[in-house]
């Protein structure tokens, strides 16, 4: 096949999901260049540690990378533990504070972690922003700071809403954009992978690496996914998001969670199925031929699987228990076995795991949260007899069917 | 002598000719316990080595400083060599033009070599700020740039006209009065000495200096001396001042070609002449009993003997008689002997030091620049006969009773 051929194809795949090239004819001329040589591209991705966990939001930008990575290209995921002491202003309403040296560490270790639930690791070069960005000097800095202008940073969408409504900006927010286009002029990034909300700090990038005489960055923004509740942008510190390090019940059940519309964004940006198909779930559902439900439980068992392999169906079986659907042959069977004639409802809580202790599961009682055959537990003293069998939930998401033997 | 007592006198002193205080109180407190302890105030100014001479607008903050030192205060010389490679914004209606290394330690010397016509070398520390600059690191600046905003810098006034009309401002520039600022932490600053136009990088310094729990510096603030032109503020870019280097005649000129209402003001922020003998001045103007000129001399004869002790008589007859107020008993005589009987015009201009060349000074005869007893001479070819004496005067500045001999 030839080269240039090749490179339409790699550029089509790239593309694929994205909202915006800039600029596409450049950056299909890259592709074909690295065909040429053998070299190739630097694809930078940058993320801060502002909390502790990678979630779903993440993970759009992290597929992407994954497609340059099995074109061969050499991903960079940048961790911006630098950065992150700064903290991005990008599409805040107000200054953000700024978070420790110990606290940055902590997070940029669990994305360390959590990344390669998608990437491969032997071909995923983690680079730090701190290993540049704390040999700059204060000169350096200045340097940088020299090459844009006071107007254009207030151009910034957010920075003009802010400005215009009165609402502090710190001086030191109009350095974050510089010290992420500085990265690309550390890494020399051919192309940098960024949401679209980024726009702004992306093109300083490119602004930096031209004053630096490299040549400019391309920038692929993807779209942003918004957050379980369908509104806002998927983000931790807005408590709409599904963490890749949550429990595989806990992925299941958020995603089962959302509604019907957001359930399509979702297959989108997520889900791996062709575009032919998820078409197909839409028009099916219109025509009622397919309850949502199925499509969505179909969704949850994807990404489920995805970040906990073979665990997909055991977290659909209890989600569904524990949302009345039970069907009893699924649920898991627990036979505690005890030496006395009776047994302490508290103790038995605590002895199959349901709790760490006999006074959290009191309490849990009192609190009308434990269950016995799908009616509330009101007698706190409650003996069980040897031989008896009965479906147990207690709290939210822990169901069994226990046979005291 | 109680303490109050000269605490309040030693105030007086330094109060004298400033513009304004901030805070009268605080500084009084400070000098009173300077005055206890014995320990003296550090007292800070700094000087952006943005061209290659001091000129007299420098003078009235270092007169000032001079003041503080006579009182046992401990001066520091700032020469701010980093702060002159970013560019001080104050005032100006554009982003200013950075200089190299190279052009501030040129121009530092020449700052360094001139201060101490004023200044006693022995109690005065120099200080660079680059020594503590340079150390800064890029997160270092990134926290002084986060405790001021954006709205607060743009503020100041010469930053918000250029914004409002749409000039750029480099964020750089935003920087400056940070680096300002952090110059009084690093130094401890008591005081701070600036004229009236650095008020609000002056304030930063207090600022800076409560974030790093020292006890912001009190500012005392100068009036900006108006340069020859009685417009502008002094300044070589300009080209209206007078520069402490420069030659007797040249700063006796430069100071009897201002305005009568400018001699005042040049009177009052220069001269070490009481408030009394400078009303007096006026009062004798007004009622015709003294000639302006007269004043303005006595006005020139003191600067100049400030500068160049011993010389300003003579810069003074030289003066005279470049302006047609000749008086040949005061020329300068010069004897030139010639082994021939005569020595064409050219050569003798070169031969008595007034020129470098016969070239050159046949193009100044050329251009009607050279005067034979107050007669501009248009023979090139003049040969001049031995025994011939007459006054010869070449440029604007030099002139000289010759005698062939």
């Amino acid at each position: 096949m030839d080269i240039e051929k090749l490179a339409i194809e790699q550029f089509e795949q790239i593309k694929r999901g994205s909202i915006e090239i800039i600029e596409e004819e450049e950056l299909k001329e890259k592709i074909k260049e690295s065909l040429k040589t053998g070299i190739p591209l630097k694809i930078k991705a940058g993320f801060d540690p502002t909390a502790k966990d990678l979630h779903l939001g993440h993970t759009v930008l992290i597929q992407k990378l994954k497609h340059f990575q099995d074109l061969g290209h050499e991903v960079y995921f940048l961790i911006g533990d630098f950065t992150a002491t700064i903290g991005d202003p990008t599409g805040k309403t107000q200054t953000r504070p700024s978070l420790s040296k110990e606290e940055v560490e902590e997070n940029a270790k669990t994305y360390k972690e959590q990344v390669f639930k998608i990437l491969d690791k032997d071909k995923t070069k983690v680079v730090y922003n701190s290993t540049w960005c704390e040999k700059l000097s204060a000169a350096g800095l200045i340097e940088l700071a020299g090459h844009m202008s006071v107007a254009r940073m207030l151009e910034r969408d957010d920075f003009e809403k802010r400005y215009k409504s009165g609402k502090p900006i710190s001086i030191k927010e109009f350095l974050y954009p510089l010290i992420q286009g500085y990265d690309s002029v550390a890494l020399k990034a051919d192309v940098e992978l960024g949401g679209s909300d980024q726009k702004f700090n992306l093109l300083v990038g490119r602004l930096l690496q031209s004053k630096f005489g490299q040549r400019p960055q391309s920038i692929l923004m993807m779209p942003i996914l918004e957050g379980t509740d369908g509104k806002n942008k998927m983000s931790k510190s807005l408590g709409n998001y599904i963490g890749l390090n949550e429990s595989p019940i806990d992925m299941y059940g958020k995603i089962m969670s959302i509604s019907d519309e957001l359930m399509f964004r979702y297959y989108e940006l997520l889900s791996d199925k062709s575009v032919q198909e998820i078409e197909s779930f839409k028009k099916q559902i219109q025509q009622g031929s397919l309850n949502p439900k199925f499509v969505k439980e179909q969704l949850a068992l994807e990404i489920v699987e995805r970040f906990h392999p073979g665990q997909s169906q055991k977290a659909k079986k209890t989600f569904d228990a524990l949302t009345h659907n039970e069907r009893p042959d699924l649920l898991e069977e627990i036979n505690l076995k005890i030496d006395t004639q009776t047994i302490w409802i508290c103790h038995l809580i605590k002895n199959i795991g349901f709790s760490d202790s006999t006074s959290k599961a009191k309490r849990l009682i009192e609190q009308k949260g434990v269950y016995i055959n799908d009616k509330v537990l009101e007698d706190v003293g409650l003996q069980i007899k040897k031989g008896e069998s009965f479906v147990l939930k207690v709290g939210k998401k822990q169901i069994a069917k226990v046979t005291i033997k």
